[in-house]
């Protein structure tokens, strides 16, 4: 049961790292267009408490919507099934800052993966917390077991400077009356929350309660009911990758969430988390050599869902 | 591990007959529209061997767009990966049988469970097989272990008559260049599969060579490799239910497939391969019934593949 | 008042030639495909019955969608106000081919000049005369005063065996039941109508009588009331020339008609009817020449009707 | 020539007066739905230099996006044919407010009457002018020859609040680079000229130059060349009045502007310009009241540009 990974992670790096140069760094965010394209880790934590890593496993990236899972989680805990009167749960088929179907669908977006819905479940939270900012790092340290984890205030600011497109969904929204608070309160906390610096291994553990019924293996808190883990992992199934989540779905077979700035997490249900980091991106916005890493991932090791 | 699925099927059973009444019997399809509203089975076929039904199990129904899996289960086998050249594999957030993105996309389909999905499978079994509809039934019956599984030639007839919205499909993919052969062929060869008549038994046991890895469990032979098995399973899981599959990945959390004729099998990997059949439609066009007789099913027995 | 408008066609004539070779004939359409490129003509027709003509203008050519303005003008004849219960009257903002609108509008087409409510147009006409194509080309016949105006029988079964996105749109619409009649005979009427063929000259007199109240200025009889006349010309202000319409009524700022085999009728009210021909299309499928021409003929003129 | 229209007033305003109570007062913003619905009031102003008036003629109102034909006079004033490779000429086919198109169109708007276009228009002015709003207030007051004409600074700030839709549009134009300025900035621009208060007489004046080759007619002054005059004429005639356009030009023939303040204005080439304004609206946003009025204008003097 309590496989060694090291000799497999070995192989992944070596086999995918002629890959780099084939994708391209998130050029719309000015601070995340510098980022040193070359970067690449992977990491996986198990629920034995072993851990594995290769490369830039430790060096701490902006997780980017990889939060969206984070603040999620927060808001499930907090309106339980009553999220669900807020944002759909359903694949969109479209980008993930594709305004259209709001429009056509009275401002409800489709599911809480996709932009709008993130905002959506940003807007929740600051309608129930008095610090939304504060609890979703207090959140991120504890799920990841490390109280180093913070916002990086300079490349939130350069988000919010550049993101009309984010702009024009919450405003959107807001014209529909599904939006409660201001948008700029909104807007700032999204982008704080996409700007957490995390590393692999932080966010192969934070990530490991949902392989777990919604537990904290190190210590055994729950973080949600084992029917709403599930849930979530069902959900990163269908949408968590927008409109990559077929093929990830098709190549991986795990749930997963990724993000700009290149990294995508993983998980076993009942075993291990896995995040892999590289931060040049398909054309669908996922990073290119994580989704490899993955699929050698589950090819090799033969393990699946299905 | 050889677990008496009997006490659970009868309480699922009993505590979803007072949903009869809330859905609506499919009614564009004449031959349809007089099916018995109250008609109610379901099966479950174990690796094991073993099997447990209640209900209406052994009664055939139209089992409509469950054959999509087998037309794309024969379509994999021949052409494997080539297969995605023709048809995509990403959710298509819009209704099962919409038109809009095959104008926007080139007359490509988002994947092989919606109608126009399936239409381009099933020109690829023309252009392949001498007798496409023999193949496709000797199919059906192989893997059902029935050799009484027929077309329902009457139905196939009527729903040719009323078929124009699939008509409208074939022949807007055809001005795209992405049906190649004539529009009639595929239209019969479609509305034939969907009039297999099965019932929940035998599409349980159809269905459990995609629990067992691809391998025909009673016989041992292979259908189709674990990797594509796996890759169907994932597939269906983010598509089998059209708009109603992240709903279903939700609250049911399995690979699945439904058919309008009320009609849903799913399967659970390593384990079984269960189908509810009861003629009444959410608005989605998924059995009311069958959706909330899968839930409780994976609620009562604790089994998910997350 | 009796302008002599020959000194006119012969500068736009050879201010034009030098576009040949920047457009490029239709070639959906194997039977237009092969047409000359080169070969242009023009024709203007005055209400005192004065007629001016340049290069090919006597040369017949396929009519294609000006045809729709015929089978507009019987259909409203016939139905008058309960036409529009049928299809609308405002642009479609899509090209001329597009289903998507009718997939989310009912089956209803923007307008009949776009193909699909040309096809709902010939329903109505198949409904209500024993023998349409009769109806048809007889009134073709009567409103250009040319006894040989006829349909291209081979370039109709070609279009026809092409007409693929047509078939799909008629298909669309029967699903919605917005098409009364038969497919098949919907597509056969409207592929005859657009098979007309018919030289400059014909249709500048064809298209008189909606410069002139809606009388036939030959023979005085009345064709449409003059309400009705103006109509049908604000009609061909806002949608004739389909997603290039405001493109035309800006820069020629008339009433007029595009057909994909390279004609353009346009009409002066209490004035003129003028016709150029030139195969050669821009992007949106209307003929390049015949724009910059048209263009150059209100310029040079004067004339406009704002 | 001097027509004497008192009489025709009179009977549009009994004939219509009857209709009042069947539309609705904009309730989207909150400053328009207080106003009083009775209100209703025409004004003529001909070239000879002649007006005719009936009812609240000299009320002022809200001209909202009848102010959109003063920004474009002054931004194609200024960028004359450059203009066009900012905002598109053609009718877009969806409602004023629609972003659909902005996002699969790259940002660029269909044409300057849709609130997206009117948004590039005001971006355009504050590129051009050190105090747009100074130079669009004098505008006004020069074309309707009324120095008291102002903005309405509580309604431009009322709608500046409940604006999310217009900063939706200029925040997703901004994201596509299409939107050069501040969103604040441009917002603020628009707010305010859409709350310009002119009564009936001013606007009927105001579009005067419009009928009269783009010379103001009481003092000779070109405003536009008469090629530009003529082009705006067309662009109101096919996209004017937005999903409503294709209705106006088949029901009144005129090129014409609405504004959801309830206000219309058309004109007659030649002769005169008409302003009708009457709160209550139609489902697409034109004063009911108003289109009827301009229609039995049109039958009862028989004039038309087709």
């Amino acid at each position: 049961m309590n496989a060694d990974y090291s000799q497999i992670l070995k192989e992944i790096y070596e086999e995918t790292l002629e890959l780099q140069g084939q994708g391209r760094v998130a050029a719309y965010i000015p601070a995340l267009a510098g980022v040193n394209p070359k970067q690449y880790g992977i990491a996986i934590q198990t629920l034995q408490g072993e851990s594995f890593q290769i490369g830039d496993a430790l060096l701490p990236f902006s997780i980017q919507s990889i939060s969206k899972v984070f603040t999620l989680t927060l808001a499930f805990q907090t309106l339980d099934e009553a999220l669900w009167s807020r944002v759909g749960r359903e694949p969109s088929g479209n980008a993930f800052n594709s305004l259209i179907q709001l429009e056509t669908e009275h401002g409800i977006p489709r599911n809480p993966f996709i932009n709008a819905g993130a905002l959506v479940v940003a807007d929740c939270l600051i309608s129930h917390f008095p610090n939304p900012l504060a609890e979703i790092v207090q959140f991120a340290r504890k799920l990841s077991d490390n109280p180093t984890v913070n916002f990086n205030t300079a490349l939130a600011n350069s988000e919010r400077e550049a993101g009309f497109r984010n702009a024009a969904m919450v405003n959107l929204m807001k014209s529909f009356g599904t939006i409660h608070n201001e948008v700029n309160a909104v807007l700032d906390v999204y982008f704080h929350q996409c700007s957490l610096m995390m590393n692999c291994l932080d966010l192969a553990k934070a990530f490991l309660f949902l392989a777990n019924g919604g537990v904290n293996p190190w210590n055994g808190r729950s973080i949600l009911t084992g029917s709403q883990a599930k849930r979530i992992n069902a959900l990163m199934q269908v949408c968590g990758l927008y409109d990559d989540s077929g093929e990830f779905a098709f190549t991986v077979g795990l749930p997963g969430k990724s993000g700009v700035g290149g990294g995508i997490v993983a998980l076993i249900p009942n075993s291990l988390a896995i995040c892999v980091w590289a931060p040049e991106l398909n054309e669908r916005g996922s990073s290119l050599i994580g989704m490899k890493a993955l699929e050698l991932f589950t090819t090799k090791t033969g393990i699946s869902i299905f």
